[in-house]
């Protein structure tokens, strides 16, 4: 038995959107404290006695304080599983799941989060986007694309015919990306666009974005 | 049993020699095919339907390939819990272990591959070193190393009191620290520097140091 699992971060963050993902689809109770960004509260204790990096989100389970959003969704979904969604294999098929988490993680995320720092957030914090920028990430983005166009044409997931960490890992990018001018990327690429739309509409990241509102 | 594992890759690659190192620590056999980037072999096929990304390494045990050097290191080493070095944990002290792969995965690895791009591998093919790039991204590796000074003086290793591979993904960039103008952000702090000394001294990173001479 896990005691309740604390997840300190804001709805707005794509790291912590990934931690939270990952307990609603295992259907885990877990408590949300907010870190006030805009106040700099996770570069101040307490947080930085949970993230050193004083980066969102963290963790806390009983005595264990975990950050770095991808070892957490890891740790949640291998602690528990019986529970909820599968999201991990077993076996050589677990390698395979492995190669597409870090290709979110080395390939996806740092194109998708600096086009979206240019597309999303700095219109939202008045800030000018730069086109230049827009542009470079784009290319290093449909060149990644390119090359999931090719693998979910083969299986309707990443790693294979079922949903696992390798595609919940890509949501909270890939949910900004369709809500700004960069959807052309995604809507392009027919395999990518079919995914896309079946990760999103997923129940568990409905609850996520509702998270947003409240 | 797993069939003769096959490595494509580059002694001189950073992410082929994280690989080999996990190899060598397990002590098992393996046949490594070299990839000719001068002639951009790793652009085109065969090696394309090994790894659609164009980068080296990849790996072939039987009909099994991957690519990205984490996910293969965590495989040889969930594949093979019996032989060699340990390098992994069970229970909470793996997500520990998770956290600080991701650590070298995120934080350092950005800013210390961006320095060594600058301060060796520049120089070796002739380049001119951007001074700008060179203090940037020293400043960015301090702060890390500033985390790992705090975190070196409570544990031996990064994950705790024993090498693994949150530890071993390290070595081919800090490696090149080493033997560069950047030596000096180990050297300034006292548990990071012991910790650099003790785990490049191991025999399997001499092992893949030996590969760049034959």
């Amino acid at each position: 038995m896990m005691a309740t699992i604390k997840v300190h971060g804001s709805p707005f963050s794509t790291a912590t959107q990934r931690v939270l993902v990952s307990l609603y689809e295992k259907e885990l109770e877990f408590e949300f404290v907010n870190v006030n960004m805009g106040a700099g509260e996770h570069k101040k204790e307490p947080f930085i006695s949970l993230n050193p990096f004083g980066q969102v989100p963290a963790l806390e389970d009983g005595d264990l304080k975990l950050f770095e959003s991808r070892a957490i969704t890891q740790y949640i979904t291998h602690e528990n599983p019986d529970k909820g969604t599968q999201l991990l294999c077993t076996g050589k098929q677990m390698a395979i799941v492995s190669v597409w988490m870090e290709v979110e993680a080395q390939k996806f995320e740092p194109a998708a989060s600096k086009l979206n720092w240019e597309v999303f957030y700095k219109p939202f914090f008045g800030l000018t986007t730069d086109p230049a920028a827009v542009e470079e990430n784009e290319a290093k983005l449909a060149n990644v694309l390119d090359v999931y166009e090719s693998r979910l044409a083969q299986s309707k997931y990443l790693a294979g015919d079922s949903f696992t960490l390798a595609d919940l890992h890509h949501l909270p990018n890939l949910h900004l990306l369709l809500v700004t001018q960069s959807k052309k990327l995604i809507d392009s690429r027919p395999h990518v666009s079919a995914w896309a739309a079946d990760i999103t509409a997923r129940p568990a990241w409905a609850k996520v974005l509702a998270m947003q509102k409240s």
